[in-house]
């Protein structure tokens, strides 16, 4: 990965180290300010939009609207009081359950 | 983190690998076979019931929308042809901007 | 319009008379009892797939999506308590303005 | 319905009688201009919000998004080349079926 790559967990420090900060010196502070629906209504349009471009086959929009995406996630669980460890722990879970199912249906 | 924690970028290996898969076998191939259209489907109406979630205040629920968001929006990304890696560069470049941005307003 | 159309005027009536019904005999008597908040998932879920139909441009599929938009809009509408009409009412009112603007625009 | 009100009948006659319109005059116009994907975006973003309204209890947001939505569909209708008369028919069609379900029901 480039040096100037950022994941989602990195993503996450950074946009939790912004709660509760200045909301005239970043974007993401202001986001927290104007409250979880604000912050829910952003991530619902996303998703549309990154839906859209998939469908329209447009490849460097896909990418724009994903980072987006991950973006608004990462501050709606921070506005929600959700950690994304707890949603690795749940993804964790599910693969658990369905691993067992693919297993079964291998057996059949 | 928990043994069973399952982190996006693990979850993205699993399903990339599940791509052209047996869809008798897998949920996972048969959202592939269904195509593009279906997968950003999917990832659209999770990012509806995750904002519900948020909006509703239903920290429970706010965990498994979230989940069920990370594992579509992966599969609509392998769907594409875009690498999980594309939209990290693609946040460590915006992130560079408004790095830059949110220093600067600092500075005045 | 055929014999077989039915307004969304027509079908707000038919949606409204069905609240309290019983959920064994009617879907939407079914929807009501779930809550606003399904109702409100399966509007915005029905947003999202006429978007990727129109994106697609599957006019079937637009054609199919906007009568299920419709209908669980006027449900939803019901289920919060607000009336077509006072959404017709606020949409005469913005008509209003907006016919303003572009008259002055017009003008200038 | 007061003086001031606009059914989606008469808000569907004037929007599409501004397509093709001067998009500097009119913000319909601009939106055709700008084509059935921005279209789309916009409607899905409507349906977004009208859910969180609506799960947020919040009748006035929820009368107010309803309008946005009933707006941006006939707009997207009409960039999709699809008529308001086609949708009622097909509106038609499905409660001609559901009515038969009910009545169906109705009798066991």
């Amino acid at each position: 990965m480039s040096r100037q790559s950022l994941t989602i967990e990195e993503l996450n420090a950074v946009v939790v180290s912004r709660r509760g900060g200045d909301p005239a010196a970043s974007y993401t502070a202001r986001l927290f300010e104007r409250g979880v629906a604000q912050c829910a209504k952003k991530l619902g349009e996303e998703g549309v939009e990154l839906a859209i471009a998939a469908v329209a086959g447009d490849r460097d929009a896909v990418r724009g609207e994903a980072a987006d995406l991950l973006y608004h996630l990462v501050v709606l669980l921070a506005a929600s009081g959700v950690t994304l460890e707890e949603v690795y722990a749940e993804l964790g879970r599910r693969e658990g359950m369905s691993g067992l199912t693919e297993k079964a249906n291998r057996h059949t």
